[in-house]
């Protein structure tokens, strides 16, 4: 895969990392940075992320052969319809957004038959930092990047995107939008949900800060490390991917509730069945 | 600290732990591994974690200045009545039980008063692995011990239980026992629920196993991570601290059934101030 010109729509963590893999790998001859603060855009050329900047989205668009939209979901959104009628007709345009059924329902009404073409991704690389200074050429390798094109899509264009995150050091998995995100409310939106729960229910503990510090361990760190994650971009997860997440909120309060129960009526051998069979699937997913 | 003959009744990661860490730093002369399995007490003498070996609990204590009972609760709560008859009057017994306040009050009861003492302690050393082949005498550095000594305890044994653990490495709290089955409860026990409650949701989705394994990230790793400890530890965990436990998960499941209303009346103001809320609380934390 070889890019002439590379436009990658915000430079933070997940597009300063892009701009950075693409050039260390070769695989963008130029990359250009778009965005809409000239101050963050200027640190991402310092840092070598990208070769020039923009904060006009047409100057960005216009000799692109591919846009990589990497903000949040709702803006992501909004920006769609602009892309559309910026590109070339030869673009592919893909992005890093974490819920993907909105964002390629919205693509497919705006991107023109005949015209660029989008394709969704959804680089599994997010880390609790943000912003172009702890972005890193090797954030996406060994992570894993679910595609999501889908019967509209052309072959040759989503084969290109796979191609892409591949290049980047990524395992590529394909998934249709809307499974994508029930999947990834579960093994990504869940998480985090229980984690700011986890956080909360301590802070509910009454106990000093300081010297609850003192009593954690590992396990309680791990557990909720990514709850240190952006505020807003998880609410707008949140709120993007809305029913899978509460359906999975709600299984999951119902689960802890019987686990409650279970406990309060020395249930011992419902407990290890089910300890037992957490921890068997989590051999089988993580060997 | 300086012990002669020190006892430790179940040389598994955390017994093991204690002799190698002991060993190595030079605070017990001779240290005597007690348990019910010929073959694992063998395993620990070779791996040098204990000198010499015994499963009979009357020879284990008759020499011992201290001993540490490192088995499950359930274990140490049989254990305590005859470990208060075996051991000397001068010794000093403690252990490394999750959960105190069964603990400390079957102690109480058990041992006589210008007898042998007890002191609870809880290292906060566990690790998802188990066994002496995972034992290391660094298991202790920088772990917090919380040590729950009642107003019945003597002050110098309480002190030098202290001193003990400091001895070893770690940092060390005292919350007396029924405080510290809340903390732990909170901070712990219900991680771990949570966790097992998340994999069990990843199950759940009917995905195969080895393509879920693809889509995974880091944080659906850290999340579920204590979820590989030993299940029957963890029964017995949530049988001995039942009334904390259980009410913590109820609270955790209510306080998600509400996140989970926000998010589909996509309210995204308390979904933002939440996050930020456990996101401040977590930096206090953990800076």
């Amino acid at each position: 895969l070889q890019i002439e010109t590379l436009a990658i729509y915000g430079v933070g963590l997940l597009g300063g990392s892009v701009g950075l893999a693409a050039k260390a790998r070769g695989i963008a001859r130029r990359v250009i940075g778009v965005g809409r603060s000239a101050e963050r855009l200027a640190e991402a050329v310092e840092r070598g992320a990208i070769d020039a900047a923009t904060t006009r989205l047409e100057e960005g668009c216009a000799d692109a052969d591919w846009v990589i939209l990497a903000s949040t979901v709702s803006h992501i959104i909004e920006l769609l319809p602009q892309v559309a009628a910026l590109c070339k007709s030869s673009a592919i345009v893909t992005d890093v957004g974490s819920t993907k059924a909105t964002i390629v329902e919205r693509a497919e009404r705006f991107f023109p038959r005949g015209g660029p073409v989008f394709v969704g991704s959804h680089p599994m690389a997010g880390s609790e930092r943000s912003g172009v200074v702890h972005a890193s050429a090797n954030l996406f390798e060994n992570a894993c990047c679910i595609v999501t094109p889908t019967r509209a899509t052309p072959s040759r264009e989503a084969d290109q995107v796979e191609q892409f995150w591949k290049s980047l050091g990524a395992r590529v998995a394909r998934l249709d939008p809307a499974q994508h995100d029930r999947v990834v409310a579960t093994i990504s939106h869940l998480p985090h949900m229980t984690a700011v729960g986890l956080l909360l229910a301590a802070s509910g503990l009454g106990e000093d800060a300081d010297r609850l510090a003192k009593l954690i361990g590992n396990g309680f760190r791990d557990s909720t490390r990514v709850a240190a994650g952006p505020p807003e971009v998880w609410r707008d997860i949140c709120l993007e991917n809305r029913e899978p997440i509460a359906d999975n909120l709600e299984r999951l309060a119902e689960d802890l509730r019987v686990v409650a129960e279970e406990i309060r009526d020395g249930d011992g051998d419902r407990l290890l069945e089910r300890l037992q069979r957490a921890r068997e699937f989590r051999k089988r997913l993580i060997p």
